[in-house]
């Protein structure tokens, strides 16, 4: 079947003036790896920079879903135009899905300043790192003022969403597992903002008071002038604690912007996404079936007839006299 | 400094002599990338290939540490040498090392038939994906005859244990969220056999008749001979249920023997772990700041000089022409 080329101008265009199925277009495009992609990348670059990029993540359980509605909710009271990308990690029994469909049930569904969309990750090595930016960017060119990334998961992927965010929101609740087991998640460090969802609950004293103490040694040997990570308590459920967060969102923002770090962490974020695209060509490259033969590299090395290492060499051996890499 | 050459050669004899100090040398080797890396690969491989290796991944709080450490016991009752790998994140707060150094204080701690390291997770682009299956092949080629490697985390980073385990087991516990929040967390499919650990809790009978339900709906395409994902209560505190775990991770490993799964599960890590070491090879390459200039390039994309794909066709162009790559 062929498919018409789309116009990817005249969908930049609708897409700024406000209609919700060029932006959902754009985003396709990105996610599937279209061949225009690179003209829809080229394409939004003049109308980027912004929008407020603010992350959300924490561990299952802890109220992501919920607390990004009602921020959005807020934000959406103040009059801004905001976008939610809902990452949700590709399962056949969640189907991919579940996080965005269960948003998109609440009232924003029909409020044109408001675009919902559930992103499923693709792949494990840089598949967030890749299309999400993008994404993220085809939000901004549209004129969302706020783009609010929700990530399912602790762990290494938590890593990805400090890259992508202007600010990381933290989120943790009573009962999920103390204050170590949640350090050991390796999500502490990733914050700006601590959220304590959940704070009607038994515990939140304690977790509140373990936060403070693992933040007051992090912080040890932070110079003056340095952001000090503050622990917003809420209750997402009830809206209890949210024009707090939006409260020290904004600030938080303004220190970003005061003290360089805005244009610091854009540039890290750029330079990750160009290293993840030029990764990914090289990957595709390398699993290559008909090119440098990994399979047959990989079953000399299960025969023990090679090492990793010299069988790498032999990968990109290949690789270096092809000079050949393909689109996207 | 100048240091001297370690004896590779030597110190994988004292290994394979059962020395605990020189597999932790060894391993040592391995995850600091040191120079003598390629000799350790190619000093080990004749010597691997006959471990079994397990892995162990399930949310924060559901007893991965306990699990671990009861089934190392039961299958040392077997009189098998059994090594462990417990990969935590870097994290300034846990120290990357919290995991391991509960374990060590337990009775294991003097047992030479037994070899417990902490690895710490290095950077989130494929460094467990490079480091460990080198520890892994450090353990095998010591003639452990089990390897237990316990991944915290869910997310993205359970994929990587699916790629490195013969068998991997999914831990999951009541009250940690329903099951539609384990299926969101993306780890059931990852599974050869589930453990719902704490069992003795209420909501066991619930977790376990949701996890049914969700395994027969995958099951439903599933050809005749799979292997159909067995469900284990334990209480891993008390050592309950842990002596049908053992029989059951004995049947799974027979049937991967003997449906040709085993072959291929080692070849498709293999193949895996070539692209490892392939990709961060070209990776120090491309982060390399005297070398193609990914500063300046993501500083022309923040001023939206340059979209981010054409910054990556610069830096692979710079790539191409210098055909030289850095050792490791």
């Amino acid at each position: 079947m062929v498919r018409a080329r789309p116009d990817v101008s005249g969908l930049i265009e609708r897409a700024r003036d406000g209609q919700p199925r060029a932006v959902a277009r754009l985003i396709s495009l990105v996610e599937d790896a279209h061949p225009s992609l690179r003209e829809v990348a080229a394409g939004l670059m003049p109308y980027t920079g912004g929008a407020r990029i603010i992350g959300l993540t924490g561990p299952p359980g802890v109220g992501k879903s919920t607390s990004t509605s009602v921020l959005l909710t807020a934000l959406r009271g103040q009059g801004l135009r905001v976008g939610v990308l809902a990452i949700d990690p590709t399962s056949p029994f969640s189907g991919g899905a579940l996080l965005g469909d269960r948003i998109r049930m609440t009232e924003h569904a029909t409020d044109p300043g408001v675009f919902i969309r559930s992103m499923a990750t693709r792949g494990h090595l840089g598949g967030l790192a890749w299309a999400t930016p993008q994404a993220v960017r085809v939000l901004d060119a549209a004129g969302f003022d706020v783009v609010l990334i929700e990530t399912v998961g602790v762990g290494q992927s938590e890593v990805d969403i400090v890259e992508l965010a202007d600010t990381t929101v933290v989120l943790l609740a009573p009962g999920m597992g103390d204050g170590v087991q949640a350090a050991k998640a390796g999500i502490l460090e990733a914050a700006d903002v601590f959220v304590v969802n959940k704070a009607d609950r038994d515990g939140t004293d304690v977790l509140v008071r373990d936060l403070r103490h693992a933040i007051s040694l992090a912080h040890r040997e932070v110079p003056a002038g340095a952001w000090r990570r503050p622990i917003v308590r809420t209750v997402a459920s009830r809206g209890e604690g949210v024009d707090e967060l939006v409260r020290v969102l904004g600030e938080h923002h303004d220190w970003l912007a005061a003290h360089g770090e805005l244009a610091r962490r854009r540039g890290a974020r750029a330079a990750s996404e160009i290293e993840a695209i030029a990764v990914r060509r090289i990957r595709s490259e390398l699993v290559d079936v008909h090119g440098a033969g990994l399979p047959e590299l990989a079953e000399r090395v299960v025969g023990r007839a090679l090492d990793p290492y010299a069988a790498a060499d032999v990968l990109l051996e290949t690789l270096r006299d092809r000079r050949s890499l393909p689109d996207v």
